[in-house]
This record gives structure tokens, C-alpha cells and sequence, in this order.
């Protein structure tokens, strides 16, 4: 039976408790917060958990073997580090780390010491990003031309972070996923409006090796929700609408095929327009996926698809759109 | 009675011809094409028009009052220099010319002449656009902060034109019209899939004097046809899905208030949630609406809203989205 | 070259006239209306065609082969009946005729003069019906269980007909089309808002010969347009919205698989939930694809699957419907 | 402290259980299942409830001032009675009754002890409801022409009741709620595929005192989920998509003015098409309001608006509903 520990139950680490709890084996036996209310919400429900406001108590018990971070950014990488000192495994919340410095670090050290990180990219273990990925490693879509992103909401606002730090980390675990290309090049570009030195609508892109592009739209001030993704290649397209209520996913036999012959007088450009398909997608909750397979990587010693190293890819990314935004959109090449 | 000839009746051009020649203060007398069969269509249903396959004879009949160019943007500026000289008002289709220093030049042949300019920008006599407009007049959205424009579809792709000189004139006449800010810098980022060397993907991100940010993500391989505009401001905000059948415009009285007092900490955030509100638009064709109004002008001696210095306020935006294209996304300064 | 005559050209006519203009191997030669506007409008496009406005010009002329009812249904009867008796083939607007009586009349004047008679169902040209009566005829949905129907919008108030007449031949040809089972009872209930003896919502439900029921609801004062028809079978189940700008049908591999063994209390359910499949469709006028099938029949001496039959199944439903809908939902065997 | 006993804590009863716990006044102390695992599920969350199989442990208790009956239809009766009769208030799971007898029964018994009655019509307490029926109260729709309600997906067939006493009672009861007039009879039609004797695909027309019509759909073999109400007016029409994430009420002020002078041959018909309004509902939790207004109602001693008379009527509906369709469709008046 693995033991865990959990650091950080307000919002989301409620959940990481009731998933790990949940699986026959592991459990809970520790959990820490500086709120007494939200300490208090978990006793409630799980008695014999014993609570705590010093995550010391979690990373420095001789009882605990995996270790879950749950806490704001800037935390991640203090608390992630003594956990992984003292012998456990970790599983820190989205994104892994502020810095690509703090990640390497935490990579080292769960390296040298046979560790296990996992970071909880929630979205792969959806069942949209599940099928994605499935009909990408395929092919079925093709080659790749371009990955289009928006995420729009009347947002909460943070307090510590501006609107990529927020948002990003989302749609670009799940490009990083299904995309097989390699990122070169970050140019981002944003606005903060009122003066709080955060960005509240931003806009990246990326350009990959092989002609890929990639495009990310944040905006913390729109009146409706979107997240859409759309997914061209060179034999289907592919759109993700994450609020539909079924049918999430529609993969599209539409295309171009452009054979461009002595210049631009000989363009040939073949539309092909057929049917569409839905594909049914699985409903598990994502979270019950991801905790369930961290017991497993655990048990069996397997490393993570999202692992510290995939974790630092993405803080890289983030980390030159950063640079790239307050340099006016220059280009970051990575 | 005013004469009107139209050079170019492949298309847009038949148009153009229908509503010109329906006004009952003008007439379509002479059209101008290369291709027979144009030329055959609209002698079939105009039997009175005098038909040629030279522009010349349109810009240099004496009888002529009013040329209509429309065709490929590099022969603009010809043509419509042409009829200029010879004393003609001139209705061109958008964008006005290939380059900033063509449309200074027609602009100041017409004021000299004291001839009309008018640029064929028909969204903005749609009833959608008119019904934004007078929203932002009133300052019902309040001030703005963002303008957010998505068109995307399964191209027609162009031997001579990139997707932004494509799809950006179309939206960007929108913003211009619309919002009542100056644009003071550009950066544009896109990608060339079929080594023609023309984009089609392409960004392009505004930034205004007054904290204001447009942005616009324009696709030729979408196998979805999206052309969504959201525009935010802090009173309301605003979503303009121009392919919707019957709600083109919702209102949505949400938004965010945002005070920040004594630093990120005393962050007090308000947010409003709303109504919405989906306002009647008128369904008169937009191009009815347009050539009345040339006639109008013409008749009247009105200056167009859409006269050549709109359209050269456009030519240098897309002027500057080119160079910073070019550039690697470099923000170009207007 | 077959010569057509069009006897109505006022709001419908005028497509009769250009698609068989169209034709090849057909010309319209004469159109008669009572409304000299309708007639003008004719003239200005068709210089060749002879106009008048007694109908009897058309269906006595010796030169005319085919002739095109598209008047009110209360005339049908006369003026095919003069046609057929003087060895026209008729093409006749839905519904076919006012009574049962007058369409066997019809029928049995045509069998006995070999000539055809083509019901202008135009819906079952259409892309979305062609592809719907494909998937059922090779049995893709399994098993009907209903056809469920629903057509409603703001209408356009009629003088002479209820909004059966109206709205309901549209839905019944296309079930009477795909569905292959014999209706044998039908009943009928709606309401007439403002006293003038007319009904403006009404629903009609049929009961087939294998446990299949198709419901039809119609309704002139709704604030939206609604065209939805859902098809469930055994094996799939269908949604056709008229009104989607690209998505027409989609095909749910959903259902559910009962056995009821020993009773309620063995009831075995299995509830299938698969992929949706939207098929493309063409996009060729229903039009242009009835009056070529109809230029066909009459040159190859092929019987419509749209003849006088067809019609007459119709007939007989509205018929039984009225008279049900007169009886206050009392059922009516046919 | 008013203590509340839950008999039935299967699909629905632990949210009955939940929001009557959280409420200040009221507490539950005692719950009653058949099912061990129901009865596990609820003493693991509420420790300090006492549980049992056998309700009577719950109607006799003296400690009980609230039984609340969340059990099949058919046993309600005789659960509520033995409640009544020991004095106890109760809160009864809809449809009320099985019969139009068992619910004047209950009615009589409680009325003669002073205790209330509650029939749990939660929609009624939806945020989307409350505003229907306050549009309705101020004839802000005018008069109403129509009731048109569609309630169709992939339904759990029940072992005892048909698609009618499972889905009807959600829609009659908000009809029952919104619409001021009498209904006065009542046809319906339906069919059982699968020869269980229990329609699974049915249709309700009613009709009432004031020339409106009520029509309601039902069917649990629909591969998609449609729970859509249209409510026309001759001021204005209502939209309700019960299914929407954000605009679940749509308010068209579109309409038909018909004034038919001297018969049909004057018909002045007037069409208004004006803006769509969609107002903002309450997203608090129907039950919580519901729950809260029982213990409001039993301590402030107020008849609740969904009493025992208010279930009764709906009953009536129902009984007569199942009368018509056992008698081919034959009208029922009542």
C-alpha cells in the first residue's frame, strides 16, 4: 500500500485526495494547508487522515512515499525538492516549475535517486486528448500543417501570474502530447489593462521544425467561454470544441492538395470535401487515469509520458513566450 | 442619369453591375472584361450596355461619370488613375491599391479633380456592422480593450496574393471603422505550407494608442469556416458571428471591474453576469446600400466614410503586416 | 426538344421555368399567370417565350409536350385534367390535388393516354433525402421505430389552407419516400388561434402496418424556424436538420437493444453509444435534378417514382388527417 | 430543529438527504432503504444518521416531523398515508400518486390534521422556470397561443411505468406552473416496440378553456438528448433549452398580429421580428430553494404552491392521458 501525502487542499487538491484514496493501492494518510477551513473540509470526509500546516511534516515523514504538490507556482519547486531529498516520489501540479533552472534540478535529483515526477497535465488523460493522440500517432490526419488554440473566459483574475502562466500550460501540455515536431521558435505578444504588470489577453506562437505552426489565444475578458482547437493536415482536420456537451471531437475529410508546378501559373489545387465523423470518446474522469497510473509507474517503475522532462519542455516554452512578450513580440529561439 | 462603367465583371463585378444599374439616378453603360464569357453573361441580361475587352475605352468615353474597378489589386491603381485623369469619381474594390505610395498618388489626383474615392468596403453596409457601429458610437461596450477577429475557411487559394491580403482587408476595414482608436504599432507572424512563397496562415496582432489591442487569425486549411469577431470593452462586450443564420450580434452585459489598489494585493474584482442581448439587424444587401451611397456622394458632393483615405489607412496596415511578416513577427511602428 | 408550358409563374413558377430552360432537350416555350408583373418578369429574362394569362392557351396549344401546373392546389385538378385530355404530360405542384377523388380521376385519364404525371415532390431531390433513402434502403438504421418531425416557423398565413395543407406535404413525401411500410391509421389534433376556420398548429400521428409511428408537428407562430426530423431504428438512429448550414444529417451509431424475457421483471437493456457519422451530401438543386428525371421519364418512357401514385398516397393522408383533425382526434383507418 | 426522515435514498434521495441537512432548521435523522449498499453510502457521509429497511420505522418514529418519500411512484401512497396519519408533513417524490383516488385520499388526511403536503416538482424551482413564470405573471408573452414541449433521449426504460408517467410529470407540472387557464381535454397517442405493454415513444395533446394548445413529445429512443419548450404569445414568443450551457431562455419579440375582416378575403396579417432578449437566471440549486421553502412553509405554516392540489391536478392530466391512449386517441374531457 503506497502511502501519500498531499500539500495544498483548496481547490483542486480535494480531488487529487479523493482519486488517490480511491485506488485500492494507495491512500491517504497525510495532507497540509494553511487554511484551517479547507483542512478541515478534508477531515470531514477522510478521518483518519492525519492534517497539518507545515508541508515539512509530508516531505520529512519516514511514512510517506509519494509526495503530491498542489500548491501556486512558486512553491512547486521548494517543496518538490525536499520531498525528493528525502526519498519520495512526486506528482506536482501544472506547470511543474517557475524557472527551466528549478526544473533541471528536480530532474537531477529524481534521477540520481531512482525517482519517480509526474507533473498533472490533466488534459492528455482526457478522453478527447486520449483520442487525439490516438488518431495522430496513426496519421490520420496526415501531415501536420498547423495547431490553432483559444481559450476565452470571463477569467479569475490571479494575483501572481498574468494570463499565460495561467492558461497556456493547458493547451500547450496537450500540443506537446500529440505533436511529434520539434519547437524552434516563440514569438508572443500581449496586453495588460490595467496596470497590474500581468497580462490579461495574450497571444503565442510557435514554429517547429518541420513546418508546423502552432497558435495559442488567451484572453482572460471574454464574455463567452471557447477552447477550440483546431487541427489541420494535409489528408484531414481535426476540431476540438472542449465544451460540447457530446460531441467533442470532429474529424473532418476535408483538405487541400496544392501541387504547385513552374511557380505560382501552375498552381493545382485538389479541395476534397467528404464526410465528417465523430468518434465516441471515453467519459472516465481524467484524474482517476492520471492517479491511477501514477501507483503504476510507481509499482512497476515505469517513467511517465509526463514526466519531469516533458514538464521542463513545456516551462521552456513558457519561459520564452515570457521573454518574447516583454521584448515586444522578438522572436526566442529555443 | 450618371453612366457607369465597370471594369471587370468576372466574380464581384456582376454585382456591382445589378445594383449600379438598378439606382434610378444611375446606369450602367459600358463593362470591361477578358474573359468572352463574362462579357457574354452580362450582355445577356443588360442587352443596352456596350461591352470591350480594353479598360481604356471606359476611362477615356466622354460619357462616362463614374468608373468601377474590380479587379485584381496590382491593376488598381491603373486603372483607377486612368479614370481619374480623365475626370471620373472611381469605385474600387478593396484593398485600395498594391502599396501606400499608389493610393497617396490617387488621393491627390482626386482631390485635385475634386473627384470621389470610394473603396468597396462592403461589410461595414451590412446590417451587422452597422448595428456595431452605432453600439460603439453611443460607447455602449464602454471603453474597449480588445478586438479579437477569427476567419478562417477552406481557401480559395490565390496565385498572386498571400492570405492576409486576402482575408486581413475584409476584418481589418471592420476594426478601422469601428474603433475609434489610432493603431500605433503592428507585428504579424504566418507560415508558407506549399514553398510558394505565400503565406496562408498568418497573425497579426495591432497594439493601439489607448491600451487597446486588436488581433486577427486568418486560415485557408480550416475544414470549419469560422469568422467570429469579440470585442470586449468594460461596460459590455460583444460577439459577431457573421455565419450565424439569424443572432450575427450578441451583447453580453458581463465584464470584469477591476481595481487595484495598493498593489497585486489589494486586487478587488467585480465580476457582472448579465443579459444578453441579440438586437434586430437590418437584412438590406450591403452592396444596395453602398452604391446608393456613391451616388449619393457623387450627387450630393459628400465625402465618403470609405474614401481614399480610408482605404489608405488600411494599405498601411497591411503594408505593415507584410514587412513585419517578413521580419519574423518585428514589430513595425506605424 | 421537348416544348414545356408553365401555367403559374408567380412566387415557385419562375424556378420551373429557368431548370427546364436549362435542359437540353427541353425548352419553355409558354408561361401563363393572371398578374402582368409575374408575366413581365418572365419576358425581360426569356425574350422567346410566349405569354398569356388564360391557361387553356398552353394546355390546347398542339406544340406544347409537357405542362407545369404551379398553381394553388384548388386548381390542380382543371388544369391538368385539360392538359392530359388534350396528351400533355403534367408536371404538377405538391400537394397533387385537393381530393382523392380528382387524383385517381387524374391517374386513370394518364394510364389510359400513356402519358406521365410528376408530383414536384422537390425535398426528395434534395442531398439530405437522396442520402436519408439510400441509408434506409440498404437498411443502415436496422428496423424503424419512428419518424419524428418538426416544422415550424413564423409563416406566412395562407387564405385558403390550414397549416396541414401547408406545411405537411413537405414531411409526408419524404417519410412516404424512405419509410417502406403501409400507414394504416392516422390521427390529427390542432387548434385555430384566430376564428378563421384554419388551423395554425396542428400535429399529425401515423400508425404503420410493423409497429412503426411517425409524428408530424407544424406550427406557423414560432418565433424560430425549426426543420428536424429524427429517424430511430434498431441499429442507428438519424437526425436530419434542414436548417444546419453544413452538417444536414448525422448518423448515431446509439440505440438500444431490448429483450424482455418472462416479463418485465427479465428485461434485458444494452444500450449501444458510438461514433456519429455525418455524411456529406450533395449540393446539386433538387430542382435541376426533378425536372431532368422528369425530361428522362418522358423520353425513355420511365414511370416517376413521383407519378400520380405517389401524390395520391399523400393525398389520401391529408385527407384522413383533415378529417380526423375535423373529429376531434378521432382515428382514422385507411 | 425540524428532524426529516428520507425514505428512498437510491438515485435521487441522497440529494434530498444533502440539501434538507444543510438547511439551519432542519436536520435528517433517519433514513430507510431496501438496498444495503444505498444505506452504506449515506452512514459513511452522515454519521449521525440512523438507518433502517423498514419505512415504517420512519412514519411511526416520534421524533419525526418531516418524512420525505423518495420511493417508485407506486408505493408513495401507501408510505405518505402512514406518514400523514402519524402526523408528520410530508415531501413526496413526483408524480404525486399513481390515481387520482390515492391523491384525494392524502389530500383529505392531511388537510384534516393541518399538515402539508409537497410534491417535489423541482423544476419549478430552476432558475430557467422561475423567470418563465415571471414573464408569464406580467404578460410580458401577452396572451398565449401555445405550449409546445419536446423531451426526447436515450431513456432507462423502466421496469413499471411508460414513457409518459416517466417523463410527462417534468413538463405538465411546469405547464401546470406558467400557463393561467383550465385544461379541458386531453388526447393521447403512443406505441410500445417491444411488446412490454409500456409505450416508450408517446405524444399529449391538451387542450384548454382559452383556446390554447399544449403539446408535449416524449421519447426514450432518441439518439440525442432534446428537452426544448417553445412558448408562442401573440406579444411576444419564449424559447427554453433546457440542455443550453448559457442561454437556456431565448425571449423573441416576434409575433403575428392577424385581424381577418369580412372573412378570409381581408386578412390583414402583421408580422413584428424584432430583438431576442436573453436574460440572466439564477443558477442556485433547484432543490436547495425547494427544500428550504418546505421547512419555510411547515414552520411559517403557508400552503406550498406545489401542495397536494397541485400534484392532484397533474395527476389528472396524467390518468387521462393514459385513458386517451388506451383508447386510440380518443379525446378526454375533464
Amino acid at each position: 500500500m503506497l502511502k501519500v501525502g498531499v500539500v495544498g487542499v483548496g481547490y483542486w487538491g480535494p480531488n487529487i485526495v479523493r482519486n488517490f484514496n480511491a485506488h485500492k493501492e494507495a491512500e491517504v494518510t497525510m495532507v497540509c494547508d494553511l487554511t484551517p477551513s479547507s483542512i478541515a473540509r478534508i477531515h470531514e470526509r477522510y478521518r483518519h487522515v492525519t492534517t497539518t500546516a507545515n508541508y515539512r511534516d509530508i516531505t520529512d515523514s519516514p511514512d510517506i512515499d509519494i509526495v503530491a504538490v498542489v500548491t501556486p507556482v512558486s512553491t512547486h519547486y521548494e517543496i518538490a525538492r525536499a520531498a525528493l531529498l528525502n526519498g519520495k516520489h512526486v506528482f506536482v501540479e501544472k506547470p511543474f516549475t517557475s524557472t527551466v533552472a528549478e526544473a533541471l534540478d528536480l530532474i537531477e535529483i529524481a534521477d540520481k535517486k531512482g525517482l519517480k515526477i509526474m507533473v498533472d497535465y490533466t488534459l492528455i488523460f482526457t478522453g478527447s486528448v486520449i483520442k487525439i493522440k490516438e488518431l495522430m500517432d496513426i496519421k490520420k490526419l496526415g501531415n501536420i500543417y498547423y495547431y490553432d488554440s483559444t481559450r476565452m473566459n470571463l477569467g479569475l483574475f490571479q494575483h501572481d501570474v498574468n494570463v499565460i502562466w495561467d492558461l497556456a500550460p493547458h493547451d500547450i501540455s496537450v500540443m506537446s502530447h500529440v505533436i511529434n515536431d520539434r519547437p524552434v521558435a516563440i514569438t508572443a505578444n500581449g496586453i495588460d489593462h490595467f496596470n497590474r504588470g500581468l497580462e490579461d489577453v495574450a497571444y503565442i506562437t510557435i514554429y517547429f521544425e518541420n513546418n508546423i505552426i502552432a497558435h495559442f489565444n488567451m484572453n482572460w475578458l471574454s464574455p463567452v467561454k471557447m477552447r477550440t482547437t483546431v487541427i489541420g493536415g494535409d489528408k484531414k482536420m481535426l476540431v476540438w470544441n472542449d465544451l460540447a456537451a457530446d460531441e467533442k471531437i470532429k474529424v473532418y475529410d476535408k483538405g487541400v492538395n496544392i501541387e504547385s508546378k513552374e511557380g505560382a501559373y501552375k498552381l493545382l489545387v485538389d479541395y476534397r470535401s467528404g464526410d465528417i465523423w465523430t468518434p465516441r470518446i471515453s467519459m472516465t474522469e481524467a484524474l482517476k487515469l492520471e492517479t491511477e497510473y501514477m501507483i503504476d509507474c510507481v509499482i512497476n517503475n515505469i517513467t511517465p509520458i509526463n514526466d519531469g522532462y516533458a514538464g521542463l519542455k513545456i516551462v521552456k516554452i513558457l519561459e520564452a513566450s515570457i521573454s518574447s512578450l516583454k521584448n515586444k513580440g522578438q522572436m526566442v529561439y529555443l
